[in-house]
């Protein structure tokens, strides 16, 4: 099936040619009656299984404290989640507040409390300004983007490179535009690239200096220790780089036990500096009596410490790297030589990013729809959708078994093939 | 230590002698050095014993339709807790929207997107209406009153009667002034006076002509299954009465498990109209991935249905009735004849409400609090604070074990008495 040639260098005849062997394998991929799933970034059935004696604690209900967990308060969350999320992330346990099952809504809180109240080093609240910009890497995380839309907030994108967003790009956005107020990043094992920003480029983005005198770094840390080999890659200090810097209240970072634990019953959590902290909990006393605490004793106990994390998360890894492998295998064995596609190989997180000809995209993700297989929509990867070159695709491959997951890949990799001869050849 | 004689028609001499006598009781007091806590309407230890088992659930990580609780997903929470909250409410299955561990919460993500978007019968945001105000029946939840004054919400109040607010008061607020948006209201064992709005107020809220045309009713059902005798009140039917009077999206009900399983680590529900049910869903799309379905499969094999909740809180009722009987007890002990107090007899809730010589309330939380009895702080049942009268305190007898209940309360009525006596000696 391999072909050495890129396609573009193919004549005319070699190309029909080419197309009618793959309408062929189109149609006899139509034929199987496929029904999968690459599009989200969710565990698989195996993965859950290995919290499953979680459901059985806590045994206790009291923490370390002797305060009883079942009960209302402790709006920073225990002592000891707090510990562990100090340790994996190499932050202070004092700038932790842990919360409940979803990073998603500490983010959405941060943004909304920064529109209608400012954050402590802010001249206004953000929605008293005519306008509020987001630096947005991409390819990005979906859920960011759409986020910043509900809430109002324009976006402008920088490139995202294997070692985090352009740094001149965004230093030209923040230097004189006062209503660049803040920029998402994840760190560590970016969605969807994979990218891990060095300790150099995230020195470099809390330390510019920015027209706003409250600009933030949405942090988040999703991936802190979803590593794929055993090169357990270290995340940049992000607090301690901005407080060496002068800003130490740029950056929030936030992580949760999501896909560590249970993707909807986990422990979500956020690490800022004091000032942040104080402001944080200011607003959210207005909106909880405190979070889950019995469910972060659940996981205090499953865990033990930080290394439990650590070695639980060895047991994911050996479940999914394979995965990401028949992703690589799949992708290689059809495109290899051709010209049509580049992806990512990551080592962390839980996503291959795929890159086809540009132009071709939606149809790529069209074709497989069409052969039952389910990728994440063309575009998603950008602020509304709108992916200009329309040639970015997100694989997701760690819910799917691992036979699906070749099946699928085998597909896809067809349908870059197929929708790269069909440009070629108009 | 009764007397029969109202203080207010002593001599100059025998008030002086009561005076006398009231001080030595204090001291006596003062000399036990006591720690107790009447502040906040938390359970005992005892009562979240009852639901000690649900630590070992859930059993099971499929809900009725298949799907895997573990992972992503399901926004408006698991069918069958919809179900039992449904029942428990008197309202339908598919308008219930269950969600994480904090009705408070859900309150706090209403108000605020009515703010920042409107909802979906609102000409605009509010938060672009010059001013934006709420009624607040009073005697109230000071949370309630706290979330609008952090969101910039003007509180008007109504007087809270015995059947449910003022009526012609909340008529008189609505009928011309645009501004006025929305009221809250605890319909069911209110917080603090234990009034259950009756079906016949509930009815005239529900239909009133309102200025605004999107005016909301708050309507936080907390305590609707919270009864302490066997007569157990059910509560106005907000949503029938609202959509049969032709608002339907006029009530926004609110409920939750915090007082039912575990204070901390339950599940709050909302039930509304369906254009709101489709807002409210609409918004937290992009704040939330879904609930914490473990803890809402966790509740459901807990309970079984409905009726499991109602059993589970006769429980509940054996454990805290003698402990409401006990304020009363003291209360009348001391109290009664002397025209300086009185008290509310709930049937249900978590709280007693104490009306004491106006302007004595500050002086009698002081004198408690010296005498090692923590008080809710006086007047923190109305906005900002500030009871006009100085007269209100909310009692909250259900934390404390009952002999400590006991000891608190007949402190807190000599503390009473001894405020009364100063000022009429004053």
């Amino acid at each position: 099936m391999t072909s050495s040639t890129p396609l573009s260098e193919l004549s005319p005849d070699q190309l029909a040619e080419r197309l009618t062997t793959l309408r062929a394998d189109y149609a006899d991929l139509q034929s199987k009656g496929l029904k999968l799933d690459l599009t989200r970034g969710k565990p698989g059935a195996d993965q859950l299984d290995l919290s499953e004696a979680m459901l059985g604690l806590p045994t206790s209900h009291q923490d370390r404290s002797g305060t009883d967990v079942r009960n209302y308060g402790g709006l920073e969350g225990l002592a000891e989640i707090r510990e562990i999320f100090a340790d994996l992330l190499g932050v202070d346990p004092a700038q932790v507040i842990a919360g409940g099952n979803s990073s998603l809504t500490m983010m959405y809180q941060v943004v909304s409390w920064l529109l209608s109240h400012g954050g402590p080093d802010s001249p206004r609240p953000w929605s008293q300004e005519e306008t509020v910009k987001f630096i947005c890497p991409v390819p990005g995380y979906d859920r960011h983007f759409t986020m910043l839309a509900e809430l109002g907030i324009e976006m402008v994108t920088v490139p995202m490179h294997h070692d985090g967003p352009d740094v001149p790009a965004v230093r030209a956005l923040v230097a004189d535009d006062p209503s660049v107020k803040g920029m998402w990043l994840v760190p560590t094992y970016a969605n969807p690239t994979g990218a891990v920003t060095s300790a150099e480029v995230a020195a470099a983005l809390m330390a510019m200096p920015t027209a706003a005198p409250d600009f933030r770094i949405l942090w988040d840390n999703a991936y802190a220790v979803h590593h794929l080999t055993d090169v357990e890659t270290k995340s940049a200090d992000a607090l301690d780089l901005a407080s060496a810097s002068g800003h130490p209240n740029r950056p929030i970072v936030f992580a949760s036990t999501s896909k560590i634990t249970f993707a909807g019953a986990g422990v979500a959590a956020l690490a800022v500096s004091p000032e942040n902290k104080e402001w944080f909990l200011k607003r959210l006393s207005f909106a909880s009596i405190g979070p889950d605490k019995i469910n972060q004793l659940r996981h205090v106990e499953f865990f033990g410490d930080a290394d439990g994390v650590r070695a639980h998360m060895r047991k994911h890894r050996d479940l999914i790297a394979p995965k990401f492998a028949a992703v690589q295998a799949a992708l290689s064995e059809r495109l290899d030589g051709l010209g049509v596609a580049t992806w990512s190989q990551p080592i962390g997180g839980y996503f291959v990013d795929l890159n086809v000809l540009d132009g071709t995209a939606a149809r790529v993700v069209q074709l497989a729809k069409e052969a039952g297989i389910a990728l994440t929509p063309a575009g998603s990867a950008f602020p509304h959708g709108n992916d200009p070159d329309d040639r970015n695709i997100r694989l997701a491959p760690t819910f799917p078994a691992l036979a699906e997951v070749e099946t699928a890949m085998a597909g896809v990799a067809a349908c870059v093939e197929l929708a790269a001869l069909e440009q070629l050849s108009s």
